[in-house]
């Protein structure tokens, strides 16, 4: 059975990674395409590597026909997309790529995102979309909250252990190295090739990114307890990407068992054996994420590395997984795409 | 129905490609893997990325049982790859990625190549893998020649020209840039990270390079006399892609006309509008090829830009693309991925 | 002795490239620095690696003290530079990097800029600033006006043949490629590094690069007659550095003969020996030129390949040079710096 | 007054840095470059950046002729290296830029670098190359012992926090981030660009560095007991340039105090405003160190960012900085290049 689906945003990068994962999707339907700023204009125009596919013009939102929609990605920036989710037809369900529903506590959203929240009852129904750690809720749901990429990744990596009781709480260090397309498609002058080709740069220093928000929220849940991460996300001169290395202080075989067990059953999520460590471009372009765990020279320390492509498992291949759990489908369904190496 | 397959020497880029098409084509098991000097390993150890696969640890080629086996792709070095087809089982079809069995006539093979061909015989019943334009023939073939990755992009943007007459033959002039892939996994000093960062360089300059044995084959015999085009490839700081610009005489709307019209049917060519040219990355991951057509200022002269990825249509697409036919397979199966992008 | 200089527009990048040669420079001191947007800012917080130098604060260009001034280099976009230049004392020596001053007919300039030259007067003073064949005219001007650094490529390599008349006229193909910062500063969506990282495009393709205002008219001059290159240059990925491509019908050991001699006392253009091409990244942050020539196989037809940094020798390394020239100094003081490889 | 030096080991990045660098200093001129894989080459065939340079052919160690070298850089690979520095002539200084001179105990070098000290007579003699740190002994030292590129960059950014004993010796994290040329010249299948493009990989994880053995030595003369810290490297796609990122417990405000105490005076050593952070490039192709303090939302916990070019500052620039010293001249000479950015 086929579901149709609209994508609001679908100029941004994680518009058109859902327009490319969901063309090879058994079960899902491109119904309408919204990007008020590229109104009228073909997909075809805004993304030529989408040329070969049978899509609808993009229209305005207001000019999508939401009757016979089962679901809307919301690909909007974060303001934005509340106030269009709360006019959104009740009978379409939502999975939401912005952070506008991540954060439970209206009050840490305000912290974050500098701004009150405009929805705070939507926000209640919203169930957090990381998918291996929220499967039922998000099966039963109508709005789901994708989480931030970077949130994703550190999560994958650290949650476990924490479930587990295997690590200090209070020593937990993520050290992270993402590609350019984590901070979306707006020309700004620090993502400028020129300025990216052979640089590195740490941003949101000290305790600054916004994703810490999703780092407390559910850190303090699964502990019982306040869990404060450090998290210093790094650009580096790549397009997709993410790479995350956590100091953290337990026992590393421990640790290992902990993800190892963990994840034993999930389909996209591998433990690699110990002492071997993923590099960022094994998981390209797939909804895959390869961990590993390596016992430090010091005892009781070990250092794990995460890798997924933020725009895969980051955002809109998490967002497909979501929706295939709400309409019924396999998790799996359209997601099985191998990465692209080299 | 499923078809096995083997796929020999798959510890190179394009044994891997092969791997991760395969990995979502329906009809398609692979049965074995091998690569000598990597025999005994699991592939995921070879190639990381290809992890959560079940896959047959790779083996000599000596250990490959083809019992069951309907079709071997050779993914080995050129020289080495006919003295293997020519053992291989006569019920195995063969698509062989080498450059072996590209050039008919076996002197030009040893002008190119530098040795004398081995295998003549069965060079004789090969078929030249260039699916838009020898596809009743691929049906036939137990062996298929799959194309250079550069021969396949000038064909794409010159032949139909060549055929239907519409620029002249004396000046053809073909300007490529290729990402290091395109040079294989071997460990070479200018293929360096080191080297290629903020670099770019022609290389086999002057009509150097071996694939000019196919440009020359396959230009002149479609237009029954002979015919010399120009061609320089560049190195360029990518990993994967080709962009290919040619400089050609005749008219520009003829020449848009005779690509449109010769492609119109074809699932995996596009011909952009009057003016519009493709960039690299359009097409990346993919089978597609996207080619535009500008005039130039000067009357009489026009541009022309293409674009495959060479892992993709350049070799490992392609090749499955034959496969599928030699199989009885749609053409298009397991290869209408989208590209990854950005 | 000390010659005090002033950078409008300092903020870009070939503003910053003045400063990062002109610090090493041991006859030139920098008295003012404007930038009107980034007004009252350091250079330290507009260019972080300019922090070690002791540097004006940026002013706007009304606020520049031109009493002491011996020349200033004006690194403002187009149509800026001409009525800021007009303000300019007349005892102030002026290099223009802009496009301004490069075409000597006003209904040139109109027709590949769009509007009307609005200091027609000055253009008439002004000295088109490729060096090695403007030398005697530069040490007498008063205004200079430097090349486009495409521009400055491609005469680099084909105007001592058009000069040596060993080249046919009608058949001069030039296929370039260029990295980001030839673009500037500005923050353009096809600039960034989310879209450049494993691609390479054409652009301004068909004779509508702005550069060919220039060809037309130095080609044109030099020959005697009309001459019309066909030019399509590519962005491929990389901060700095052009590598040009020229197609040329002649005898290729004229042409080499003709690069040869008219090059040998050049302190910056390198002639490499017969059947060798030079790469990119050869003459990274430095203001040397390299130009290789290969025979084709087809008779009477040869390859050359130039490069030169883009920011160095195709602007502030050219502007330089020529205010040596302008204030008496040896033309490559402060240049010779060596190129910085890897 | 001029002083002649010798490179031996001309052929590897570390010394065509070198000859670089010489080109442009006022007191060093280049009396004799070896390079035993590339003997009877012209440096220019080598590295052909270095072509407009009239310098000496490469020779074996052997055909050096030492009377009237004032100073060997030793750019060898290591246990080489002692072996060629023990033969010598005793009137030539020696600036040493492989590891074997780095580790005072000889059993350390064994442990790290798996195998016995050849020379551990002279071993004693060598003075550890940190220039800011052992200005004294180096300019009255025979032989000088180049750090690690990695080495150095931690103990610019944590050598001073440990003198001052701002910082808990027990929780030091440094997360490193380096381009591939930090790995040499040498061909190896991690480095190509088709699997660095777009990738990110740890390396060494878990204590396995071998500069780890420099910052247990340093760090715990420093603080006059043991400290181990925790070091991890990555590559990422550059070919220059180290980012290093520093994870301490102390109080923020003494160790940005402590950092721009100790760097108050240092002319390559710079120390930024509370709360920002370089970029990677900030410094590229420069002998220039920034660092940033930030402190991190957790009371008494800061992330300190430093940034070299492993090339230079890292290896050959530190290597010329410590041969000013050893040869009397003021130790910037030659190496007051402004970094290369974009």
């Amino acid at each position: 059975m086929t579901h149709k689906v609209a994508i609001l945003g679908a100029s941004g990068y994680t518009g058109a990674e859902l327009v490319r994962l969901i063309a090879s999707h058994p079960a899902l339907e491109i119904g309408a395409l919204s990007g008020n700023s590229k109104a009228g204009m073909a997909m075809a125009d805004v993304y030529p590597h989408l040329r070969h596919l049978d899509l609808p013009r993009l229209t305005t939102i207001e000019d999508v026909d939401f009757s016979g929609i089962d679901l809307a990605f919301c690909a909007l920036p974060h303001a934005t997309s509340q106030a269009v989710i709360a006019q959104l037809p009740k009978q379409v369900k939502v999975v939401d790529l912005s952070a506008d529903f991540r954060l439970r506590d209206p009050a840490e959203y305000e912290k974050w995102y500098g701004q009150p929240h405009s929805a705070p009852e939507l926000q209640e129904q919203a169930v957090y979309g990381l998918t291996e750690f929220y499967r039922a809720d998000i099966a039963k749901a109508r709005l789901v909250a994708g989480t931030g990429c970077n949130a994703a990744t550190g999560q994958f990596i650290l949650r476990p252990l924490i479930e587990a009781g295997v690590i200090d709480l209070d020593q937990i260090i993520l050290d992270l190295k993402v590609g350019a397309s984590g901070a979306g498609r707006a020309a700004k002058e620090n993502l400028l090739t020129a300025e990216m080709v052979e640089n590195a740069s740490a941003y949101a220093v000290g305790g600054k990114h916004r994703h810490l928000g999703e780092f407390d929220q559910e850190f303090s849940a699964v502990a019982g307890r306040k869990v404060e991460i450090q998290f210093t996300p790094h650009l580096i001169p790549a397009s997709r990407g993410i790479l995350a290395t956590a100091y953290v202080q337990g026992d590393p075989a421990a640790i290992h068992a902990a993800l190892a067990e963990r994840y034993a059953d999930e389909p996209f999520l591998h433990v690699l054996p110990v002492g071997a460590v993923p590099a960022m471009k094994d998981v390209r372009g797939s909804n895959l994420c390869h961990i590993g765990v390596v016992a430090d020279r010091r005892a009781n320390r070990a250092i794990i590395v995460g890798v997924i492509d933020n725009l895969t498992k980051g955002s809109s291949g998490q967002a497909i997984q979501n929706a295939n759990l709400m309409l019924g489908q396999d998790e799996t369904t359209g997601l099985m795409l191998a990465p692209v190496f080299p």
